[in-house]
């Protein structure tokens, strides 16, 4: 069988595995990212990454096919250039020209969120269909777009970036610059915010006593004090939905997926999370019943959906 | 030269004319839509204006190499229907199916902003470029896409519809059922909405005098007061161009294009205008100076960029 290695570069760390052509991984191993470091040194490190992944395989260069990166920011892929990644300080960096010094393989570079969409489309909750929406819900809003079976970038693999599209004009203070965007509402630090704000204001909410129990206020804390019937969870988890679903719906409405997956940590709140997103759909999607219906599901690769779609990208 | 027929179906009238493959048009009528008959009647009286601009131009049937129809609403082009137009009261409407039995020639049938988008992009403002954000603002607000080369609809030609983009949560009421509509914020109408509010509100706005002028409050009433310093005037077109850009700014994250074109009405107000928008555009897209610029245009074919567009649908 094929063989092939994805990399996803994140914030904290680089994680690689040895990927099959249908979706195994055979070995996995992760190395700080080390934002403080020129690129230079994030090459040799993930070129060491690679190497330790191949030695615990058992595998030599010559069994691998191709070598697929995911790293965040603006990739222009077909250039093999990072153009900007604000969290790693790099710009306009030839990450493909540097590795090929090390190794002069078939290699690929894309979007982390990206390559999250690939894997989901490829060998998770999006299989089979070819035309998906991906979300991821974490620090930020991450989008992908698989668009009559092909990602969507847009032009130079500078779009796709629906976590900056405002939802509440004059609204919370984006990272970006604007006001209102998505992620300000959607992300589970907007989620954190919100619940923070409301246990300030209610002394008395079950938050207070869930939060001392984890030791802090989680994207959890809401959602565990709504199962128990507090008001002002319950409040929280209401509109934090609503946020979610109002940009889901207008992405329904500009691209009108089969699937919508949704990934991130707060996905683990698992189906009846997903259900109110549905419902939400259904009531709003532009045309009603009268235009195909959006299906709204959990991801299901979680972690790894970021290695294996950086791994397919190498995979015709 | 190559002749085509393109045909554009609005609310009120039905326009349709012979183009030549350089998109010159060489006649063209018109005739009531008819809003309350059924579709066969539709389809005869858009097969006799066919006649009429062949009898016009001296010209036979066999000389036309096809006719390309935009029709507002839900159109699943692959399967020449049109799944839903609100304003015509059409459901899953086989109008290829019907026309064919008038004229069995090729023929194409597309979204009237999706067509305005590849007129312009064939013979207008977008020429030469591949990617392009097409956007009308008129009494809502239509948009079209071109993505790499080709025209990008969605699934069943059922997305593109970012007029129905939330700007704003909990904001004014749209037709399309939701809350906070791009489309009622940045439609003509929105504008005549908000003079009007403000005119009620300040009865010393030089507002009252150019309404009467006019006859009636329009989407150029706030603009004339603008130019004339009249303080209400000036803030409801900043306020009225902020909403424009908003929403062109989240297009832009999306897709990143390299021109976004302006048309509708309001467009007519000229360079100044654009160039409001551009400098919100330079100053909120994501990625600022270090993703590539989108310019902003104002449409160039008006009108006719249905009928050009439409046309366009049947030329290779």
């Amino acid at each position: 069988m094929k063989k092939y290695i994805g990399v996803d570069v994140g914030g904290m760390s680089i994680k690689a595995a040895v990927v099959t052509e249908d979706g195994q991984m055979l070995s996995k191993y992760s190395c700080p990212t080390q934002t403080d470091k020129p690129y230079t040194v994030m090459t040799e490190n993930i070129y060491n990454l690679c190497l330790s992944i191949l030695t615990d395989a058992d595998l030599k260069k010559e069994d691998i096919q191709g070598v697929g990166i995911g790293c965040p920011g603006t990739i222009w892929r077909e250039k093999g250039i990072i153009t900007f990644a604000n969290n790693l300080d790099f710009y306009n960096v030839p990450l493909v020209k540097e590795f090929k010094k090390y190794w002069n393989i078939n290699i690929q570079i894309e979007n982390d969120a990206n390559c999250a969409a690939l894997g989901e489309n490829k060998f998770g909750s999006g299989k089979g269909y070819k035309d998906c929406v991906f979300i991821t819900l974490g620090t930020g809003v991450g989008t992908g777009f698989i668009v009559d079976g092909k990602l969507f970038t847009g032009r130079r693999g500078a779009g796709a970036e629906a976590g900056h599209m405002v939802i509440r004009i004059d609204g919370e203070k984006c990272t970006c610059g604007r006001r209102g965007c998505w992620e300000a509402y959607a992300s589970a630090s907007a989620l954190i915010r919100e619940t923070q704000k409301a246990m300030q204001k209610n002394p008395d909410t079950i938050m207070h006593k869930i939060a001392q129990e984890h030791g802090k206020v989680s994207g959890r804390t809401a959602f565990e004090a709504s199962k128990q019937n507090d008001p002002e969870g319950k409040r929280i988890v209401k509109r934090y939905v609503k946020y979610i679903a109002c940009g889901v719906v207008n992405l329904i409405n500009i691209f009108r997926p089969e699937v919508v997956i949704i990934g991130g940590g707060v996905s683990n709140e698992g189906q009846y999370f997903i259900d109110m997103i549905q419902r939400y759909v259904n009531r709003y999607h532009y045309g009603k019943k009268l235009n195909p219906k959006a299906k709204v599901v959990r991801a299901s690769l979680l972690n790894d959906a970021g290695i294996l779609g950086a791994a397919s990208l190498v995979m015709e």
